[in-house]
């Protein structure tokens, strides 16, 4: 989606190539492709390329600044993260509520999101860069995320936001109110003719089948198989009556 | 939050040490603490050690079961976590649609999340012990997340639900529209007597200070910060005419 690629991820001076990797493969899962790494220290490239997984191509493409300035100089929206306390905490907000300004900067222009180094997070100099601040929700007990996990939680939210995920569909459409009880009749059948109810229980019985098989949506093909159950049912009883 | 406790997180058969730790990090950030590995195989545990960070005592509490049958055993509502096609795939909802069931279930006596291995995911016979399939949203391109990375989407996705994240706020209330008159007074004072603008523009400057000024909401600190800067170029212009 075109959107997305005007969305940058700064990482400042981060400590280890395996997270490095791992921000590599989690921008790759949410379509993002643009990864900046400000004033850099020297990383475990082999092991950013395990965990950067089949995301080789954004850690081999990343791009390098000598200051977190220079990689966001030409982004409108800079959003900082932060985990810790203080002034600028008062004024987070959350990677879902900032996702949607997010992808309106991107479309005016360019985004960036910053994220200080696994051991101290972004200081007071790089967050003044921001123009917004995010705090990821976690418990105040362990409040602070692996880098590229909170890398994740970012990406995914703006993902979502984005609307271009197609959730998974049912194959077959939802089976129609007379296909249903086509399938519900030949239970009834099936179930006096194998002794399992008489006439008497019958409808209170079927009752009970009836709640348990609408508890969610029954597709068409969801119904065949259980006609097919029904049928084969009423077939091995009448191969006992003339056994 | 005695909901997440009920809320286990089940491994099968992670294969590296690691992603085992990353997941307890994830969990202790999202206030979960069921840990269970089903069908072990020998990890690195120094590396899970390390990763699990501030989380060890969720790595070291973790429970073992010979198969995910036994790890789920207990559990009412099973969701497992597929990042591939196939029939399952047709009946997968998002983390953010299951998230609300995954409470319901921790009050109504507990839940389970199942995620497979890293090289190959759940097998059949696992989600077939599932009610609920999980796909979390990708792109189509790289659609497998790294282990620990598909448990923190599914962990945020719940403790977000579960709404005990509360959000920082703002430490000062937002200015009153007669304390931010007061300033824009001043402002306009000050800008005459430096010479910034003559009274013919005066009007029209003011306005574009005010848009300036209330594309956010302005504290009362933020308003008393802006007050004492036209406040001293006020003080400045009268020292340069006296002077």
């Amino acid at each position: 989606m075109a959107l997305l690629e005007h969305i940058r991820i700064v990482l400042v001076s981060p400590l280890y190539g395996g997270n490095v990797g791992s921000v590599c493969r989690a921008m790759a899962n949410m379509g993002l492709h643009d990864l900046a790494i400000a004033a850099p220290r020297p990383l475990d490239m082999d092991e950013a390329r395990m965990m950067a997984c089949h995301a080789g191509h954004i850690l081999e493409g990343r791009k390098e600044y000598g200051t977190t300035a220079e990689a966001v100089a030409d982004r409108g929206m800079v959003v900082g993260t932060s985990a810790r306390g203080g002034l600028y905490r008062q004024q987070a907000v959350t990677p879902r509520e900032v996702a949607p300004g997010v992808l309106a900067a991107a479309e005016a222009g360019g985004a960036a999101l910053v994220f200080g180094p696994e051991n101290d997070g972004l200081g007071l100099a790089d967050l003044a860069l921001c123009t917004d601040i995010v705090e990821i929700p976690a418990t105040e007990a362990v409040r602070s995320l692996n880098l590229a996990q909170a890398v994740m939680v970012c990406a995914y939210e703006i993902f979502t936001a984005a609307g271009t995920y197609v959730p998974p569909e049912e194959k077959t459409p939802p089976a129609p109110a007379a296909l249903r009880e086509r399938m519900f009749g030949l239970w009834r059948t099936a179930l006096l003719e194998i002794g399992f109810m008489d006439e008497t229980k019958a409808d209170h019985m079927m009752l009970g089948l009836r709640r348990v098989w609408s508890r969610g949506t029954l597709t068409v093909d969801d119904v065949r198989i259980l006609m097919g159950i029904a049928r084969q049912m009423q077939w091995a009883a009448r191969m006992r009556d003339e056994g």
